[in-house]
């Protein structure tokens, strides 16, 4: 068991290094030479200029200002001062949201904190069990947590009472934050702009006709069954193939750019290239011959493949995206169910432009159910199958444990490096390469699951990282880390059991735990803020591509939140701070300061770097209140697992009735909340509506919506929308539609009219 | 163990009984006199005329044409003979679903026995164990079941495949089922008269204003966010002290009636009554006088009342009954969200007028969540103590048990008939009464919970039913039915032990539950059809109250399928028989006849007898759905108990598989089919519209929903309606709204059109 010292040491250290990396940030970020590394989202908004465009040569790639370096910590404050408002101007609510989770975090363990510290605290200290037991070594940050309190003890009373007022505590926090943000989106989505997903509803599983196009069918049944209200549709395409020659022709531009400019530095030595993989082997040929003739070929195949597409009819997958013509139309369609067969013709809100995920729109119905099944079997596997090998990494990074497998290693393992090395680094580092392969996998078993935008994916993503955290890294380094052995007799025992052997071992856990959040979470963030990977891929790219201001635009990577690996992430910190606020406060502290120094660090980069892919309005947010939900839940599970191998029996049922009301409390937000996530009210649709109407009466919303849903490959003009049921279209004024059905019945009562029926 | 002897000698009595159940019946229903307790049915659609006007005064009331006797069972082809479309046409889409429920049992059961008998009882019987255990006594029974098979035998194979194929077929057949109720249910709405619920959206929790009365809030409301569509509504009045007033004057008058024919028929002697509860105590006073005078008071308070109402704006609760001008806009309205605030402005379809509970419609949403977690709670702790009496009773009515607790009572129970009486009726007798009390205890809960439909609260109490038959019948009579010794320690393992614990003892209480299928199976239905409590209630009301033919129409009860309390009890045979498919066969006969003759039984009564008392087109079948894979689940997880305590190891693995696809399926079907029954499609809703709109051009829908949905204390004509903000309504036709939000704006241009606009 560490003590004081060890603690005091580990935390002076990864305080260190976290410095380092500060004062690295400040030296980095004052060089104009990185000024597009760490400020590109200035840059973005066209606000920034280059500086290395005036002034003498040095000065424009080193600043040479001392005054600067002295004030290197000022970015701190300058990340706190913008206010909220201006924030989710600049940089949207997704961020904006995002970063208000680490406050969140502030907010709910401040409070918890220093009544922990003033109520629990003492009462360990003074419980004085550990003084008595003379074979088992201890230290005073045990004697801080519950395993001073001796079994059947009456100071049980506080931590109970301590385990009401923390939930409580924490429900609060969380009802205020839901409501807020709820009411955030509400606001964003009212003040915001025109948009086409506001009028456009994405429609999947068109069934085959064989009379009609897939096109014509749509028009058909949308004006049959919406005959006020619909607009026009965009046809979807199935442009795989073309993204993927369009991708191949960029990446073949970019070697030949490199080459190009290497043969403009030194003019004298044509540069040469192989043909395989990589250009490592194969015949070598002239580089930039090769190239350009590549180039000549993809474009060429680009041609044909772009006029198939356009002339297939087979190209045109069963989905649509179907604009109407009006905010209440389209929340009208989107939210009731169109045919009495729910397979088809679904109809869901369109993901923003941006955010459309093209591959997976043309799922049947059958095939999607059957994906989620198999997906829902391989994460469990995965889950599951990935403790394995971790545990055994663990196990062998106990020199004892390599000696009792391999015992021909035995004369490599005496040697003094080694086994420091494999002592030291190794349990951490199997971990850590686990965790950075890992959101990959699970990024495409979600795409395999059919989600059809990039937000959803990211969140489903982000679920199932978090159930891996939660088993791999939270229950795993409880229950298997210290011993490997345990892990079959602990599959082996019935489930009511486990919060048992889980709770007994968590006080013993604390300061490994401290350790985890400061090497993960201290100085990991001082590292997020550095941007080591961008920095050097940008001076790759400057060096070797760049001749054009065009191309450094193009070079700087601001990158974004990547919300599919964060958010599991706090969770761990939240869920840490819940298991521990009772059963070791000592903890608490270390997760303040790692949401305090987050909490910067992010809103830094938010307002400097990050440049959001999609903006969904904080969609993401009922997510994240269900996970923190499921935190609290598994912290009064194992309390009451450790309670009641403590001997307070008396504390069991009075603690059951917590997970209960916790679950209660989360149908009650979800019930009052969560809709505000999912639907667009009629209500606000309308006012919305009749708002614009009175602003912009001669608004041309069919040429706004006309190309705002095509393939990203095909924008730039480059595609003839096939005309195929608008010939009756003339005015470009878009009119409340007056004909109902009746009306081509009744034509000469719609002739009447003042305005051009545009059906 | 009961041997073959016992079963065939109990299957004797019990078909003796029903016999003479059956032969009762048709001696019964050929008596003139009960002619309206077994034909209510074609006496309320006017088809059939009373008997008893016509012909001897003898064979009015006695039939005494001996050949009818002769054929006493010819009910039975007539109850089949109806074709399904004509049944639907008399007697409505729940009765037929819900008597193919007892199809279902055996299309799923008629293959599974065949297989049954053909592979797993030569397998059992050939196992030869029991023929080696000298010191238990077993039977044959016994050796037909699985434990005759060894452990850890290779013919454990037939079971494991045995149970694929039934679960197979099982959801097989649920889903043909399913998908066959779903196109019903389709096809009845699409061929629907005009009801209105059709165009009816029931809205609760209107939020208060201070400026309008609710009346004009909704009025507005709706004027704004639907203006296309909104036609009309209806406010609801707390009418609750009324309908007391009613019902307790109905009463009085069947009183003063009964006082006033016992008068007629001896007029020497005025009756006298006593004025306390009952007429059981307080001061004797003149029956006739008396009741006079109070049915006038009553009256009186009545009218007050109603005036109340009429007058006090606070009589109007926060919701309404929301009426659109097609299908189409009330079935946008229903399934759409109309304010950011989800708690506020609920839309739902309109229950059928019928249908409504009108206690329920003013609950607001924080109290409804309350009510409803703490009817969960109640829910859980009724089923787990209701398990406590029942076993101990069950314990007690073991003579030894009895001595054991009682000592003081020995002399009283070593009476032979005490004794054999105590052993023989208490414990079947105990649960009798639980089971008897139980409905409406359920029923309350319901209701607490805030349902606003008689049809839910049906469907709410029947899944609490099912679940308390489940835990207190199912398991109760497995695990504690032989020992209540057993109970505790069943409590005190860990829920991995269940399957196996009660999948040991499945097989042993083979025998019990073939009687138990007798009894309360055979010997119930056959019960069922008799109706002797109608019987004895309408002679008794026919001779005391009925003075007049509409009297006696008013004493007839024809009753109604009490979904609550019978569908829960299937689904137990549908429990017993996927259980003891695998286990032991034997019992599957028993349950098909169950299964048969119930059929046929209330084919019978839903033909002749019952009156529904509302019509919601099978909209409970995905509850009985849901609760058949239950069913499923539960006997694939107790085969997977029973078979690793067998040491079919290898079995288990494989087993698991079963369930994670069975809960697939559900989630398949549910996908596929459920909305069927929830929402009503856009696309079936607006065929409807544009086919009454062509063929019933003048309609007028106003009129014809203006009363529709008013309490019905007030039906009758007696209320004047508050006209609230009707003024503007001036033509009797309904038009297809024509003009939005922007004709307000730009009065000229619809001045231009043929129509008044009715806005």
């Amino acid at each position: 068991m560490a003590s004081f010292q060890d603690i005091g040491l580990s935390a002076a250290i990864n305080l260190l290094s976290a410095f380092a990396f500060l004062v690295a940030f400040a030296i980095l970020r004052l060089q104009p030479v990185n000024d597009r590394v760490y400020f590109p989202k200035w840059y973005l908004k066209g606000i920034r200029g280059s500086p290395t465009h005036s002034g003498a040569i040095v000065s424009r790639f080193v600043n040479l200002h001392c005054s600067t370096y002295i004030r290197f910590l000022n970015w701190m404050p300058a990340a706190l001062r913008m206010p909220q408002p201006e924030l989710i101007d600049h940089a949207g609510l997704d961020s904006v949201v995002f970063i208000r989770i680490y406050l969140l975090g502030l907010k709910m363990f401040v409070p918890i904190t220093l009544l922990a510290f003033a109520v629990l605290v003492p009462v360990n200290w003074t419980g004085g069990t550990l003084e008595h037991i003379k074979d088992l070594t201890f230290s005073d940050i045990d004697k801080l947590s519950i395993s001073n309190v001796p079994s059947g003890s009456k100071r049980f009373l506080a931590h109970l009472v301590m385990s009401y007022v923390f939930s409580i505590w924490a429900c609060y926090a969380l009802y205020m934050e839901y409501k807020q943000i709820a009411a955030m989106r509400l606001r964003f989505l009212a003040s915001a702009d025109r948009r086409p997903d506001q009028f456009t509803v994405l429609v999947r599983n068109v069934p085959p006709d064989p009379d009609e196009s897939v096109c014509e069918h749509v028009e058909h049944f949308f004006c049959v069954n919406h005959p006020d209200h619909y607009l026009q549709h965009q046809a979807v395409y199935n442009a795989n193939n073309l993204a993927t020659l369009v991708a191949k022709r960029k990446s073949f531009q970019n070697r030949f750019t490199y080459y190009n400019n290497k043969h403009e530095r030194n003019p004298s030595k044509r540069p040469t290239t192989k043909t395989g993989l990589w250009g490592l082997w194969g015949t070598t040929v002239d580089a930039i011959d090769y190239y350009a003739s590549e180039i000549e070929k993809l474009t060429e195949e680009e041609r044909t493949e772009r006029a198939k597409i356009m002339s297939d009819p087979k190209s045109i997958i069963p989905a649509a995206f179907v604009s109407f013509k009006s905010r209440w139309g389209a929340a009208v369609c989107a939210q009731t169910q169109q045919s009495s067969n729910p397979t088809i013709w679904l109809t869901e809100w369109a993901p923003e432009p941006r955010d459309v995920y093209w591959h997976n729109l043309a799922i049947p119905y059958v095939e999607l159910t059957i994906r989620r099944l198999l997906m829902a079997v391989a994460l469990f596997l995965l889950i599951f199958f990935f403790m394995i090998p971790i545990a055994f990494v663990q196990s062998l990074a106990n020199i004892e444990g390599i000696q009792k497998v391999f015992p021909f290693l035995k004369p490599l393992i005496d040697l003094k490096t080694i086994k420091s090395l494999t002592q030291g680094f190794l349990p951490g580092i199997a971990l850590k390469i686990f965790l950075i392969l890992l959101p990959t996998i699970l990024m495409t078993m979600s795409k395999i699951e059919g989600f059809t935008s990039l937000s959803t994916l990211e969140r489903r993503s982000a679920g199932k990282y978090f159930w891996f955290i939660l088993v791999n890294v939270f229950l795993g380094s409880i229950v298997t880390g210290t011993a490997f052995q345990q892990l079959k007799s602990f599959l082996d025992q019935p489930p009511t059991e486990i919060p048992k052997t889980v709770g007994v071992s968590i006080p013993m856990k604390a300061t490994f735990f401290i350790t985890y959040i400061m090497v993960d979470g201290w100085a990991g963030i001082a590292a997020e803020i550095l941007r080591l990977v961008p920095l050097i891929v940008f001076h790759l790219k400057n060096t070797f591509l760049v001749k054009t201001d065009q191309d450094r635009e193009q070079a700087m990577d601001p990158g974004s939140l990547d919300f599919a690996i964060c958010e599991p992430r706090i969770q761990l910190y939240f869920l840490l701070g819940l298991v521990y606020a009772v059963v070791a406060p000592i903890l608490l502290p270390f997760i303040i300061v790692f949401f305090a120094f987050s909490y910067i660090v992010f809103r830094h980069q938010v307002i400097n770097v990050y440049d959001q892919k999609y903006e969904t309005g904080a969609a993401f947010w009922p997510d994240v209140h269900r996970r923190l939900i499921i935190c609290l839940i598994i912290s009064q599970l194992l309390l009451m697992g450790l309670l009641s191998t403590k001997k307070a029996m008396q504390a069991t049922p009075l603690l059951l009735a917590l997970p209960i009301l916790t679950i209660w409390f989360h149908k009650y937000c979800q019930g009052r909340f969560e809709s505000a996530f999912v639907k667009f009210p009629l209500q606000n649709a309308m006012v919305k509506d009749t708002l614009e109407r009175a602003t912009e009466p001669s608004l041309n919303l069919r040429a706004y919506l006309q190309d705002a849903y095509i393939h990203p490959v095909f924008k730039g003009g480059e595609m003839e929308r096939p005309k195929v049921v608008d010939e009756e279209e003339s005015s470009p004024l878009v009119q409340t539609k007056r004909n109902s059905v009746k009306s081509s019945k009744n034509n000469s009562e719609s002739g009447n009219e003042g305005v051009t029926p545009d059906l």
